[in-house]
């Protein structure tokens, strides 16, 4: 049988673990299907670990990323799963796959990335591997805790609770569809979409807080697109949705670039993967932006409602088909 | 600057995290440098993590490995570092890049022997990550515990310590030898040195056996081979070593082959990696094997001295140059 999805291909893989693995101890709160794996360390704290593949020409390509940005994003993606968890991260275990014609040197600044978004948020490079390989790879495993009060998972989004998100949305994918373009000109016009993409930052330092303001019911980061990571949360919380498109926050950047492309920038906050933005619901509403501190706001953008999927796109509600990064379906 | 050896860049990387990364926290027991990490969780017990990488035409070609051996293979690496500290492996998380001409089917194979090595040493696979890729690569992370009182170290071997080995070494790098061949006869005539470099077993089952009966002051698997391992227990033991070369132990397959080869069977028994077998330091001497389970005996192969690496060979006792595997210096 041919990968048809990666949807598909997730499911198949979880079945089998389900039917041939071991049964889940009690200390495991949360396995496959979240950002991390939960496990109780003690009465009141959880440890939580994630793990992230970055391969070159699937994930990053080494002309529109120099090796330290992509040290960077690796790591950041990977911070940004404990985040979404309300974890901090402590320890990250770095796999690297070394092709032929990378200099030690080279290797170097790709660690020289990976230590400048560890050390930001307090993880320290503990262990990992290095091999050859054909194609650059580097796969990240980071270790985080939570105490048990702070731990917020997909599942637990309630009907009414709001939705939130942090920062702008969209930016990451127009800045790579700029760098895919060459043109120089808008490289240089729109230098915050370029640094989106190339070295996001997670929101770790947001999550104390999200959680005091917020109590959230439920988080998660975006990594595959708002509407996919929305989906997500809805069906790991067996609810719906409604999106009010307006108030989805985007850059003066990417206004500027769509105005330009002809687009709708909401098409580009709707689906843009690889934001690393904090998307969660609470029952505390808020009608406007709320202050979390100096960097960065969050945005309510709509409602957790029963079931379904709904955007209130110019003044109408309309159901939408969800679509998100599949890389059994197309590539950087 | 070429990358001249995995040793060098290592001590390069190891230096960049020492003086860019963060100070350890008091939390952190090890860190690079061991098997796996060790942490402290609570008074008594301990987290370690490990994470290795497995990529095809690096670590394993197709032609020679069934999907299912490479994924029980993978496994077996990692719950072997657990091991060589005195764990238990608990969560494993699974990261696979999967080239094209991979079907659904296939990547389940792989799958199905992770989870039938994951299975047997009590480990569950409990989150990971799937990309496209061009060539097959699995990295696992690996979570396990251990009791304060049976951490074991590669540090702590001291002067005067017998040296003992678990199994028999050398069948993994004759397996190889004789499946690069294409030997059709010697593939039939030798299927434990095939089956040893296709599906190792680590000795997890020994490790409780190995911790009552010699409270080893270090430990180590073998995974370069035993004079490099060896050696990676001295240096970080500040200590030298005399093995008796006559008294390690190797298979009766391997007898029979060498025979026909014409070479040395304790040339493969010194350099083969992959082993997964346990390499220990005691303070407790035996002149013989000691039975440790049904399955598995220990043998007692050398000393630990103040400095210098020797081997008792043909009665004279010779310094020997370490030679282990090294990526950057050949490929499988």
């Amino acid at each position: 049988m041919r990968i048809k999805s990666e949807w598909e291909l997730l499911n198949s893989i979880k079945d089998l673990i389900t039917k041939k693995g071991l049964p889940s101890p009690s200390c495991l709160i949360e396995s496959i299907g979240d950002d991390c794996a939960v496990f109780q360390l003690t009465k009141n704290k959880s440890g939580l670990i994630t793990t992230d593949i970055s391969i070159e020409s699937v994930h990053f390509k080494r002309k529109f990323s120099g090796f330290e940005d992509i040290g960077f994003k690796a790591m950041m993606g990977n911070i940004s799963d404990i985040s979404a968890m309300g974890g901090k991260p402590n320890f990250a275990f770095i796999s690297i796959g070394i092709p032929d014609d990378m200099t030690g040197k080279d290797v170097l600044s790709v660690y020289d990335g990976l230590l400048e978004a560890a050390n930001t948020a307090g993880a320290r490079i503990s262990g990992g591997d290095t091999s050859k390989s054909q194609k650059l790879v580097i796969n990240i495993a980071l270790y985080g805790e939570t105490l048990k009060n702070n731990l917020i998972r997909r599942k637990g989004a309630q009907t009414g609770d709001t939705v939130y998100v942090t920062g702008t949305l969209g930016d990451s994918k127009a800045g790579l569809e700029i760098l895919r373009s060459g043109n120089i000109q808008n490289i240089r016009h729109f230098p915050g979409l370029i640094q989106k993409h190339k070295r996001p930052t997670a929101r770790f330092a947001a999550v104390p807080g999200i959680i005091k303001k917020f109590k959230p019911t439920s988080m998660i980061d975006i990594s595959d697109g708002l509407l996919s990571d929305l989906r997500h949360i809805c069906e790991s919380s067996k609810a719906g949705f409604i999106l009010n498109e307006s108030r989805i926050p985007v850059s003066n950047e990417i206004r500027q670039y769509s105005s330009v492309q002809k687009k709708s920038y909401y098409e580009f906050a709707e689906t843009s993967g690889e934001e690393y933005e904090l998307l969660f619901t609470s029952g505390r509403s808020s009608d406007t932006p709320v202050i979390i501190n100096k960097d960065i706001s969050v945005t309510p953008i709509g409602k957790i409602t029963n079931n379904g999927f709904f955007v209130i796109r110019n003044k109408k509600k309309i159901k939408i088909p969800i679509t998100g990064f599949d890389h059994f379906k197309k590539k950087v």
